[in-house]
């Protein structure tokens, strides 16, 4: 089964489709895109009926494969005005697998102001009203729903941002415990979600089943040599479970590209409180649920999630990702570890991306709404979003467009996204990533942190231009084919070092088609799947004058490098030299 | 004397420069748009310290030419991100060009938080400190300056909105009675202004002289020709000084492009209370200072304004514009003359434009934040401004942010600029206008009123979209040579309609410069004002993608005609075929 379901919340109908052709063989990333950019016209206004939202796991998800638990989620981008494809761990993306379902896709808008809910099963999708979720946060939403339908099932939900048609709004997928904490976070798809007038989507795969590779045996062989190769790698094996993602913190500070009050500072003189290793710490010492080493799906060996208490040891949040401690921590001057966890929940629980919300802070601060290192302000800032003030839409809705109504120059945006925990000018080449990605600024869309500072796939050094284009690049490449895989990104750790690890993914791909699948021909999925993306964004009026950072970068000296972004801009406009 | 003042705002330095080559033949918008194009770097952030705001009088300003007195203002937007000229009437730009200045260059960005003012005198340009009018509305600020310099000067300023450095923030050109009443009004200039820290310029014309024409005789005949063929024309000799820009009303009204309610309807059952007609009457009517046929500068023959005052014949403002009035009126479904006024004075004294802030009302009241036809608060949201709430910042930022950070996805915008108050649907010339200006959704770029409704300059039916892209193109060619002449854009009523009146603007620059001059001139002039500021998009990033309407308008039927917009996307790419 390769089902697409059209779900029209026009006239509220939903027609069953089979994948063929070209589609069949897509997923996650690959899949979304290629939906968006065949039927979704780029001119159009991201939050009218003509936009649609495709949600869909991916090639090698629910099939037992490690890490391959991502939901990918597409649309054109009430943020950034792209194409726009953001993806998420959480248990949705298996039960959809295990329905058969290749994807959903959100099309039209209802004329009133009735909300619903889907309810995605095995004979089909319900559409049901659910003005009983109106204005409820994500936790209270999948409660009333885990409630309603049983604790087996997945939900995908939109908060009050979403509600909102906020352009940082969130889309959020419930974990293993059933909580809404996983996020595809970038490029405002809730508030497309919200448009169209779904707060929740329940999935349930009862009756369901794991899809079965066409060759049985030769997959599995495969996945365990992936399974070996993903415990062999330092980061993988060893940092990620322990640590978890802000594991970078102190690593990312010493390489001096550690964003610090809105981009000013490379390295953040309160780290210490709010690393990885502190994490750690508190985590363990603290009585009750926390917990490290945690999946965020089942079928996940890297276990970077975990779960983050209180002092009494109360359930919190889940771990803070390195991101989102960076965003509400350093780059708002803020060395508190719980407040960044409060901030984490709201985030969660109002549906909101964790980095865009963290950096408007920040511009909030530049623009003097609050004092940089003010936590309790920075709280209570946030909280605005749930009273639906205009402050609070202001900062649901980004940080370009907070620095736009306040007259802030220094805001540290590409197309509209804002950046993440990574200063280009001491990373050149996540530089040249923010740039040029099909997204906005986004670090997924391109680790180059991977080769510029943790030594993985080989050295590129991180302060010069020299070979920065080429490493984005195929970073670019990679990437997009991962996300059609659904595996998660922490894979390219294992991929980049271990060739082994390529190779698996490659016999996954080739036992569950049962066609021979080269390295070369998951490459030439990721070159696809991003000349269709640029082609989007051309067509929506996206240029090479788009493919830049913001002026300050290249003007204001970074310490403690004393750095400015230099690839020259000649350069960038080869990033897509192959599309 | 053709002397261009440069005026460093980082290190408060003046330098004094005299214009060269092909710059000396050029003023107003020809000489912004050349100046801005060849000096400010299309990516950068308009708020940014590269940005510059070039000021500039017409050509023929000060020489005594009738109706030639406007005043262009230049630099890349804040509100579109393209180059931008706006002008207007008032005092100033004589003052400019008796003191034999061609241009004063606003530079670079100082490092504190002082305000300073300029103040131009005949032997330069002084830097001052102007703390003392940090926070003041234009009246406020222009009643301290010509308390301080005397009766004789003009003023040149920014408001509360200029000081936020918010993107509908105007400049105010003090009027014959010194009064802030005449703006450059769109594309967030005053934000420029403001970005640079000076909250006013003074112009001190004592010791200045009229701008000798190189033929005296020859100059004096033509200005009498053209002054005979302003007198002789229907719509400048008469409807205009009796009923004002207002006159429009019904007229617009009557062909069913009277945008309503947020360009939900092209006709408003309240329009006779907000008439021209109406606005006539009252002001005959009341006592007190109130008058019609009123110039807005020295040397107007048209004297399309008027005073408005209040029932016990006090001043209000001056007499709102047709724009201003649609703006808060039809737009908002508000039927209150006396309310509009009130709108009038404040969008005036906080240097915000009328167009952009009527047309933010209407959105906001498309999101529910207010109820179409409550005048009082319309009123009430517009003092937010003051308090520069977040409500209040939003507001000043324009129709497109507020719609963006409300979700509203009916926003009548181009570029990121408010659409003025001629539904395109029902005159789809001034929609190609709309979507095609180097500046964003500007009716004065290229004015297809005329000939789609008025019958001026022959007849093209404004509801089918033959011709419409020829008719535009002309107009907008016309358009930049009249804004680099000085001259009201109401002189092309003449110009459309008698060829003497164009012979005689042809003939004040044929001797004016003692050169041969000829309408292709004339015309050449306009055609490469344009292909610079095109240009100069282009490299900001604006594709045939940022041409186009909003979807809406293609989509939603317009009452009474039933009309979309459907000059088809490939006839909108041919406007500049000439650049």
């Amino acid at each position: 089964m390769a089902t697409i379901y059209r779900i029209n919340m026009s006239d509220l109908t939903v027609r069953r489709e089979e994948a063929d052709g070209d589609l069949r063989e897509l997923g996650g990333r690959a899949l979304t895109s290629a939906l968006v950019a065949a039927e979704v016209p780029p001119t159009c206004h991201a939050l009218s009926e003509e936009n649609k939202l495709v949600i869909a796991p991916g090639v090698l998800t629910g099939t037992g494969a490690p890490c391959a638990g991502r939901l990918s989620v597409g649309a054109k981008s009430p943020l950034t005005g792209t194409i726009k494809e953001s993806n998420a761990g959480g248990m949705a993306a298996l039960g959809l697998a295990a329905l058969g379902i290749k994807a959903l896709v959100l099309e039209g808008m209802p004329a009133g102001d009735t909300l619903y809910r889907l309810i995605v099963h095995r004979d089909g999708v319900r559409i049901e009203p659910a003005d009983d979720l109106a204005g409820l946060g994500n936790y209270d939403t999948v409660g009333h729903l885990f409630g309603q339908f049983g604790e087996k099932v997945s939900c995908i939900s939109i908060g009050q941002a979403g509600e909102m048609r906020a352009a940082a709004a969130s889309i959020a997928v419930t974990d293993i415990e059933g909580r809404p904490t996983r996020h595809c976070g970038r490029g405002g798809l809730g508030a497309v979600m919200g448009s169209k007038r779904v707060k929740a989507i329940v999935v349930d795969p009862a009756g369901g089943s794991r899809p079965e590779p066409a060759n049985a045996e030769a997959f599995k062989a495969a996945m365990r040599k992936f399974a070996e190769a993903l415990q062999k790698h330092p980061l993988t094996g060893q940092t990620l479970p322990t640590y978890g993602t802000n594991a970078l913190a102190n690593v990312i500070n010493e390489a001096g590209a550690y964003p610090t009050r809105n981009f000013s500072q490379g390295q953040f003189e309160g780290v210490e409180a709010i690393s990885g290793e502190r994490q750690h710490d508190v985590i363990l010492h603290r009585d009750g649920e926390g917990t490290i080493a945690h999946p965020c799906h089942r079928g996940c060996t890297i276990r970077c999630s975990r779960i983050y208490v209180d002092e009494s040891g109360k359930y919190v949040t889940k771990g803070p990702e390195y991101e989102t401690v960076w965003a509400h921590g350093a780059n708002c001057g803020i060395d508190d570890l719980d407040a960044v966890a409060q901030m984490d929940r709201l985030d969660d629980d109002f549906g909101l991306d964790t980095i865009e919300t963290g950096a408007t802070i920040a511009v909030a601060m530049e623009a003097g709404i609050l004092r940089f290192g003010d936590a309790a302000a920075a709280l209570e800032l946030l909280r605005e979003v749930g009273r639906k003030s205009p402050l609070g839409r202001l900062v649901a809705s980004g940080a370009e467009v907070l620095g736009k109504v306040y007259g802030v120059a220094r805001v540290p945006t590409v197309k509209g996204q804002a950046m993440p925990a990574y200063d280009p000018r001491a990373v050149q080449g996540i530089g040249v990533t923010y740039a040029t990605s099909t997204m906005g600024a986004d670090h997924t869309a391109g680790y180059a942190i991977a080769t510029n500072v943790l030594g993985v796939g080989g050295r590129v050094d991180p302060l010069k231009p020299d070979g920065q284009v080429e490493l984005s690049r195929n970073l670019q490449i990679a990437t997009a084919a991962i996300d059609a895989a659904g595996l998660c990104l922490f894979v390219a750790f294992a991929v980049l070092d271990d060739p082994k690890a390529l190779d698996a993914i490659c016999e996954m791909f080739a036992a569950y088609h049962n066609r021979p699948f080269s390295a070369g021909d998951l490459l030439e999925l990721g070159k696809r799947t991003l000349a269709r993306e640029r082609r989007f964004n051309t067509a929506a009026g996206f240029t090479a004058a788009s493919d830049r950072l913001p002026g300050f970068f290249k003007k204001e000296k970074l310490d403690p490098h004393g750095a400015t972004f230099n690839v020259p801009d000649e350069e960038l406009d080869r990033v897509f030299d192959f599309a």
